[in-house]
């Protein structure tokens, strides 16, 4: 069973980003350990996962390993994944329990043109020469390539006033 | 002259993730447009960006412009750019103001093994047949591909007991 089945209204585009030149390149700087290791169980979301009570790890590769120097200033750590595994030619999509499909932009589904998961976790720990994140929670799949880490930056990243009108629809 | 000169305690990695085999492969999906055409002038963070009064566009190209519908729900939208000027191999960097040099992913300079960019702004208006999205600011140069694009849904990416303990040398 395709795991990514097509429903009503939904919409491809002509394109598929997968096997289109590329007009940059990835490399992958570590991995996700996390208790996810099937679509069905992991949590849909950074709320859901947190409620899990579970935790999860990133593990940085050994040459990236200086890069970690200084994040333990930061009490969260955003994390950049690359969703290997979903299609990346649905344009429009259904979420499960949603009644009206919706633009890939307007929902933080893991299928997407190119498909960068956004991560936002509490930094437990940090072991710099095991290259070891210790995190409160993730929302992604056990092995899931990591491609970026930032600090979470109140200044900037902190948007008090910011509204989404359909969050429970957002994937 | 070297848009990024080395400076003390700087170190690079042993092999540069510009040239490496890809593990993964990018497409744009559209362009920011911005007043910023030089690094000297470009806000260094989006709070400063803000602080400008400076608005700016991001154009999506045709055939992801589907993608749009919904995005209005949000108040605020996470924008992913390809920051294709930089150079990918600065493990360890010295912001011009720092006194210590840190690691890559302690900072949010556009230099990293990955060059994508993070801004968050708030949207203004959109345009889906345009594919023109209008944003209170953006901390980047006019002309950067941007890759993909996020509603800010306060539920996973309001942190409000976040700290970052020295912002001031975040970039």
């Amino acid at each position: 069973m395709n795991m990514f089945e097509k429903r009503d209204g939904e919409r491809t585009l002509a394109d598929d980003p997968a096997a289109m030149a590329a007009d940059g390149s990835i490399v992958f700087i570590g991995r996700i350990h996390s208790p996810w290791s099937s679509r069905e169980t992991c949590p849909k979301n950074m709320r859901a996962a947190r409620e899990t009570g579970e935790g999860a790890t990133v593990e940085i590769d050994e040459p990236y390993r200086p890069g970690l120097e200084g994040l333990a200033n930061a009490s969260h750590v955003i994390v950049l994944t690359w969703l290997h595994h979903s299609p990346r030619n649905l344009i429009v999509q259904k979420p499960r329990h949603a009644t009206d499909a919706k633009g890939v932009f307007a929902l933080r589904s893991p299928a997407r043109p190119n498909p960068v998961g956004l991560h936002v976790a509490r930094l437990l720990s940090l072991d710099i020469e095991t290259g070891t994140l210790k995190l409160d929670a993730i929302d992604a799949l056990d092995g899931t390539p990591v491609i970026d880490l930032k600090p979470y930056i109140p200044t900037v990243d902190l948007i008090t006033d910011a509204v989404f009108a359909s969050g429970k629809d957002a994937k």
